[in-house]
């Protein structure tokens, strides 16, 4: 029998990296390291604890990655008793767009002594929101231009993306911007302390930074017109040359060796974003199947054969997921924050004291509560948008709604219209991807919601009127990431060579899967259609109240703040 | 110098009454006394404790007047050192339709020995709401019939009201409709108690029995076309001499005189609805001001020179209010208890801790928070319709909204949007009035809130634009009441030849009153916009998605139920 051979995904979230070393041929997970990053999110002070950020920053320290890739793969490694010599690839997912300046050694500008003060210097967090007025103006031009690549995005370029944050940095830190060899994703820049190749991946450049297969990135007079200095930002300061997922960027050098304790000359596959990466770590390598990680909002991704415009999808790239398809990917910005929201805010004592008395949390209370409902028996409806639209509105200005309340209106029973709620934005996300001609066959679920609350997953089935597998795996973007590098290293040396052989061997979904009640889904689909109607009145401009309340609350507190 | 004279009030509410003794003079209440009612509101248990009541049953027994009357009036003339004699009039105010069934010579059925097991031989209170079912099959026949009285009542007479009840006894008792000589108001049936004399005042006939100084009762034809054996209701179970209010019913008879303590020969005025009696109480007896009555639901008064029809409005009245002018109703049903709601399901234990910890009521907290609030900061918006729409839409299935939600909302803000949509509520009754052709100038308001909520009545001044008066006297309707009485006597006597006199001695409001705040105003103005918007979008039919998600639950309910 021949030896087991193993690759290794490493994570890099929001709060923490983690290295998950899977067994190349079933997929099972053999080990697990975390390491919570040193500096977190730095969103009040850089590490001098002097330097004030300005409010919606967020930046992180590029050498608290290094720590991640330092202790958790060797400790993997560990774990399992699995020797280097057989772990034959390494993929690397990350948080995007996260990006830093770099310079021509691919050192991060903020190791240097004489700019460790900047802010400018560090890396943007994908949550960093201080380049709003960049964004807005680039999408301003954009429209008065009529620049194709919007369609691609749903109309809109976000703040949180690559060229409006180095746009900012080049608004208020011009010596950063003209220190700076390149602007570099993390995922890449990661892959490149483990091979010393520089490799830009086509997930995070076409979802990030307005990259497209076919067109390349934005022409030279689209950027001279945001700023006659951007003219040749392409050129100048990121990489032209693009790779699909799975393909290897390079292997382990002697000095990542060192780090890691891996051997030199292992594959390392280019990197990929981390909500990306799930998809073959759920198993789909083919169009027709969305998949939903659900946590604190929810990201659907799904793979079609064609280009299509989806009013308010997120971005489609080609090779962004998959390579040979479009990736497709969409969003709701508020679904486990929405809970949350509530519980905070809206239970009242006596909830609290009998959730105690019975030893459960209060979700768990809530929802056994709601559990024992009918479809439609609150007589309750709401809008998901209390943190606005992401898809198929693309409008953050957008609020939340509910509506069919009375005196005997119970909290569970607002907490279950607000889960459903959550449905109908998905059914409305699927319905529309289907209405441009991207076919939706089968959903998909992973992430914390996806695992553990089974009452939501069933109003999800019951609301799509489909049925939902759930992803086998609790780090299914880390598994994702181990099959890249079962792709990089190739079939030779004991991985695969595509990503769809990897997902058929590795991908899995659990056992028990949710189907769709009949009585439920005939009760949802009238539920739907008022959704639908209110959907439409106050998010397509037939009654812009929400954003007049916001200009209202905006002055309102401007007005505050002069005061005060 | 002459000897002060005097005049008593008796306000019977839902649980208990109360005696007013009164300075003519001055108006200054001297001495109070409160007799609670011994059988309380029988909703589940006739006296028996044995004959089971149906749901939505709402029953009095009327022995428990008597109890307050002969309580009460002895007490508040001991308490004040005031002798009989000195006493010229008194007047009683009831809650209203408040009705019972009597023989020939005044006494109620109920206190027959052979119909005591009969519910339908006691008092039906003014919450019995199992005549439904007769109120919809009355409103129906009346538009089929193009009935012009169903104007006057914005289109809706109510299962609370005279003739549902008196059909409902027709349908389920036909005994105790047979037996009944007569079914009277308990105004008039307490007058009948004191004064021998069954006099029917305008009040309770022209807001509660459909009846109008100029066409009398409906026509024998639409008696005949709810049901044959009502064709002669008028004429067979009412009183068709009418009265109006302040007019002298009669005099304290012997008997009378035995169980208060009062002098045979005393002065006893027709009685009067509860809310009517409170207009004199703060001093109102021309056009133009609008009294609210505001506690758990808003009661809104208003006299006018014409009959307009108001839509939505619940009725108007000739001498309805006062004597030569017509006395418009409207309302609001869901004030306090949208507040009470609120708290009991919405307010998270950390407030409840708080208000704890700071020895306060969680209400006095919220307010604390929510009156910290700039208008406009919260972005919210609510529909005030909890408990359907009273006024101007007269829609029971309309239900609550809310809009502009985020995951920053906070409680307080939900409670001031509750506040603020009672508010624009009044405001577009005001609205609607000012429309129809009834002018409003002034802002008077009497009852619990108004007394207490300086926070909440300020936010009405400033969503109003109005000055707001409040009623110095917390007990107004009682002390209308013995206004009337001191009209009954009449000038000679030491009172006054009319009410308009007599309010403007005795009638009061606080020094203390509400203005506008300019700032506040022109924020409010661009809130009401929107309200008005929803207002009409959900209430008018262009979207009725309140009555289908209610259909819904009703059909879903009605299967759980067979189920279980």
């Amino acid at each position: 029998m021949e030896k087991k051979k193993y690759s290794i995904g490493v994570d890099f979230g929001t709060l923490s990296g983690r290295a998950v070393l899977v067994e190349i041929d079933t997929g099972k997970e053999i080990a697990t390291a975390v390491k919570e990053y040193t500096h977190g999110v730095m969103d009040e002070y850089l590490p001098d604890g002097k330097t004030k950020l300005e409010p919606d920053w967020a930046l992180q320290h590029p050498a608290d990655y290094l720590e991640v890739l330092e202790t958790t793969i060797p400790e993997v490694l560990k774990q399992s008793g699995v020797s280097a010599d057989d772990v034959i690839g390494v993929g690397i997912d990350f948080t995007e767009c996260t990006m830093l300046p770099i310079d021509d050694k691919g050192e991060p500008l903020c190791f240097k002594e004489e700019l460790k003060s900047n802010p400018h210097s560090y890396v943007k967090l994908w949550k960093h929101h201080a380049a709003q007025d960049e964004a807005n103006r680039l999408n301003q031009i954009a429209v008065e231009r009529g620049e194709k690549f919007l369609g691609r995005y749903g109309g809109k370029i976000s703040s949180e993306w690559m060229i409006a944050k180095i746009w900012q940095i080049l608004n208020e830190a011009p010596e950063i911007y003209e220190a700076a060899d390149r602007f570099m994703e993390l995922a890449d820049w990661i892959v490149l302390q483990l091979t010393g190749q520089e490799k830009r991946n086509s997930c995070t450049a076409g979802y990030k930074a307005i990259w497209h297969k076919r067109e390349g990135y934005p022409s030279k007079e689209f950027f001279k017109a945001l700023d006659p200095r951007l003219e040749n930002v392409v050129e100048e300061k990121l990489n032209k040359n693009i790779y699909p997922l799975g393909y290897k960027a390079g292997e382990i050098t002697e000095k990542a060796a060192r780090l890691t304790g891996l051997k030199p000359g292992t594959s390392v596959a280019v990197g990929v974003g981390d909500a990306h990466a799930a998809l073959p770590g759920v198993g789909i390598t083919e169009p027709g199947k969305m998949l939903m990680i659900m946590g604190t909002s929810t990201c659907h991704m799904l793979l079609g054969t064609e280009e299509k415009i989806v009013p308010g999808m997120c971005g489609v790239v080609e090779d962004g997921m998959i390579p040979g398809y479009y990736g497709y990917e969409a969003g709701q910005s508020c679904v486990g924050d929405h809970f949350q929201w509530f519980v905070k805010n809206c239970v009242p004592a006596s909830y609290t004291e009998e959730a105690k008395q019975k030893g459960i949390n209060i979700h768990k209370l809530l929802r056994e509560k709601a559990s024992k409902l009918k479809v439609g028996e609150s007589g309750l409806i709401a809008l998901d948008w209390w943190n606005g639209n992401r898809s198929v509105l693309v409008d953050a200005d957008l609020t939340g709604l509910i509506i069919g309340c009375t005196l005997l209106t119970k909290p569970e029973e607002i907490y279950r219209a607000l889960i459903e709620a959550t449905a109908f934005g998905t059914k409305m996300i699927i319905e529309t991807f289907r209405h441009s001609g991207v076919p939706i066959y089968e959903l998909y679920a992973a992430g914390g919601i996806a695992e553990k609350d089974e009452f939501m997953m069933q109003i999800y089935a019951d609301v799509t009127n489909m049925e939902i597998k759930i992803a086998a795996s609790a780090q299914t973007p880390a598994l994702g990431a181990a099959m890249f590098g079962a792709v990089a290293a190739g079939k030779e040396k004991g991985g695969y060579n595509s990503i769809v052989d990897a997902a058929k061997a590795m991908g899995k979904v659990k056992d028990r899967y949710y189907k769709p009640i009949p009585e439920n889904v005939a009760v949802y689909e009238r539920l739907y259609r008022e959704y639908q109607k209110l959907h439409d009145y106050f998010g397509r401009g037939e009654n812009d109240v929400m954003k007049r309340l916001k200009e209202i609350k905006k002055e309102i507190t401007k007005v505050k703040e002069n005061l005060s």
